[in-house]
């Protein structure tokens, strides 16, 4: 596999179009990109793995419903940034199928071919004249360049501060394959999923189902293992098309190709996911916490998370103090049944705590782990085998004063 | 019932002593009161309710084991604050048992007769000559004076910014009953129970047994219902101590004289749990989330919960931007299976979303409620009858700033 950390990622696959525009979806007037489509000319098949909120917003609602559908294929998806379409009742069903419809007669395409994505601010109803002014824009804009790409990339970001990309190259019996994934986040994360949005492009031909499979394989060790607030959205949605523009079929390839085509995926949305709770909302850094020994993969993600979501861990990660206590007090409020005399903690390779006893003499040296923009921290629970991981970052003052309104 | 909202409290009921000395637990040299003994010459009987957290402090799983004898009786309480003497080994029991064997030397009763709490820093072994020495001096200075009573209150504060104490007297057959109680917040509470220590003392007899009934009932609706930053303690304990000195045995009382006693130490537990809410660490507000019409208590105290745990929310309420989006949000990753469409929310009395409508015209309302000090956030979901309760307060960044490190 080749792997690209960034880039314009999805029209690197044959035969996908993007665009990005500009039509003030916030009333700011600022100029920000805020509405962007995907086009494929060949249909697509797709798959969808969306927010598991009671709540869901307008479009995961309609798009779930359609990419349920093992037979359907699609040309393609629209998505704006700026307002999420969400708790706006029969308006936003409404306003919802209006855009689809403005979609469908621009890029002459049946309506039920177009999937849709919205995030942003929660109860508002969409400026909806200048949503499908926006949509006949981004139609005539729709180009394979780069810059249609960049320029999509840029129009789903909402509070990140910058686009996250990247792309893989498999090879096939038929030459190479290329799978493309961009994503936004950057706050109301916790995935299960986050209104974090996540689009996939691949030019290899492949069922809907056996695209589902390999996509929520991929999302389970990737989106639902990130944590930035701990608030999971009404609106996350990660969506892959495939159009078959490469001429390779998956049915019709070695269990080994597909077995790559499977880990090009999980490398994307590893490293989509990765990019995201970096660029989480004033974050200052990366942390990755990860289980060891607990009685089964429930308990250690239980544990993981805990540890993960406590507002006492998460501040002293911004201030790069090394406080072991609060992360034993976060992995016992998990309720595993784990027992102190028994734990193990690291920060990277270096021991902190060794079956309950704190190994004081390499202070200043997990002092200086912790210091850093990224580093580990592994719990060994002494319970079992399974495992479990976390990808988590700090939380600082600038998130609070951020969040305080919108 | 007469209910006194501050106070001495402790030494309100007959026959209890209190004292509180500084003996440089954190070896600060500060002067600041950190070590406290409550005794009664009679005996007591007694009952606690203790942190749930799979890592137990110490002085909690020896207090625990002590008060869940049905039979025993206790001269002492000793408390200190500066050091949780937890996640401290062997070592941590050791320490333990001596402060108790010092209590029962100095002021000559049973080690048995001794129960012990601690909060402060987790992982740091007890300085243990300088808290017996503290011991030695706390037991020449108990006297059943307020003063003694308000030197025990500052003794057990750590990140408080105030002491927090209430009584309530209650007419029985044989005149009147006192009950007496403090508590000390003010981080890492999210009790069930949260470092939140709660004595409470009275002057009427009582069986263990009984006391433990009203104590969990009384702790069940209060300080099971607070959180300040979703962080259960590795200590929380609530401790009743009875001696009986007020000559009322409440077995022997008339079932309203109970029920009023009951009543009393709700009163006490709620009034408590509020304080220790308000003085949660670097708070501006307290905001009470109130879930009706939901399907069971469980799932209403889950929707409660979530919206008084979300940052997102909490960040708001700092910012007294009244985003009922986030709350809804919160709300349904609370996963109990409500619609949005049957949503209707209040702030107060203000309607704020009725059946998933927003009142749009009322904004100016809302935004006038969510800047004052204290609200209420009231939720119907429509699915049933069961309520659920919590109380709750803002995400400030100052909080984030004192928790970056100890």
């Amino acid at each position: 596999m080749k792997f690209y950390e960034d880039g314009e990622a999805l029209t690197d696959p044959q035969g996908f179009f993007c665009a990005g525009v500009h039509c003030d979806v916030k009333g700011a007037r600022d100029g920000k990109l805020d509405l962007g489509i995907i086009y494929s000319k060949k249909p697509c098949n797709a798959a969808g793995v969306f927010t598991t909120n009671d709540v869901q917003a307008a479009p995961v609602r309609y798009s779930k419903i359609l990419v349920a559908d093992g037979e359907s294929t699609f040309h393609a998806i629209l998505a704006n940034s700026g307002n999420a379409n969400a708790c706006t009742g029969q308006q936003g069903e409404n306003d919802n199928l209006k855009m689809v419809s403005e979609v469908a007669r621009q890029l002459n395409i049946e309506k039920n071919e177009v999937l849709v994505c919205s995030t942003g601010r929660i109860g508002i109803p969409l400026p909806i004249s200048r949503l499908t002014a926006g949509i006949r824009d981004a139609s005539e804009d729709i180009v394979d360049e780069c810059e249609g790409a960049r320029a999509f990339q840029k129009a789903i970001l909402t509070s990140d501060t910058c686009t996250k990309s990247c792309s893989a190259k498999i090879k096939t019996s038929l030459g190479e394959v290329t799978i493309g994934g961009v994503v936004k986040g950057a706050g109301m994360i916790e995935p299960n999923m986050a209104t974090m949005l996540a689009f996939i492009t691949t030019d290899i031909g492949a069922k809907n189902m056996a695209l589902k499979k390999v996509l929520s394989d991929a999302v389970e060790h990737s989106f639902n293992r990130i944590t930035i607030d701990g608030d999971m959205s009404t609106n996350d949605t990660v969506l892959i098309l495939a159009n078959g523009a490469s001429g390779c079929e998956l049915s019709k390839e070695s269990k080994s190709v597909q077995k790559s085509f499977a880990e090009a995926v999980n490398a994307i949305c590893s490293c989509l996911a990765r990019k995201c709770v970096t660029d989480g909302e004033k974050v200052t850094k990366f942390v990755k916490v990860k289980i060891k020994g607990a009685k089964d993969d429930t308990s250690a993600m239980k544990v993981a998370r805990c540890i993960s979501n406590s507002l006492l861990v998460k501040s002293s990660w911004y201030g790069s103090d090394p406080n072991w206590g609060r992360i034993v007090d976060a992995a016992g409020y998990a309720k595993v049944g784990l027992s102190f005399e028994e734990l193990s903690i690291f920060y990277n390779e270096c021991p902190v705590l060794k079956n309950g006893k704190p190994l004081v003499e390499n202070k200043s040296k997990w002092k200086e782990i912790v210091s850093a923009k990224e580093f580990s921290i592994i719990l060994e629970l002494n319970m079992g085998n399974a495992v479990g991981e976390v990808w988590s970052n700090d939380l600082s003052e600038e998130y609070v004063n951020f969040n305080k309104s919108e």
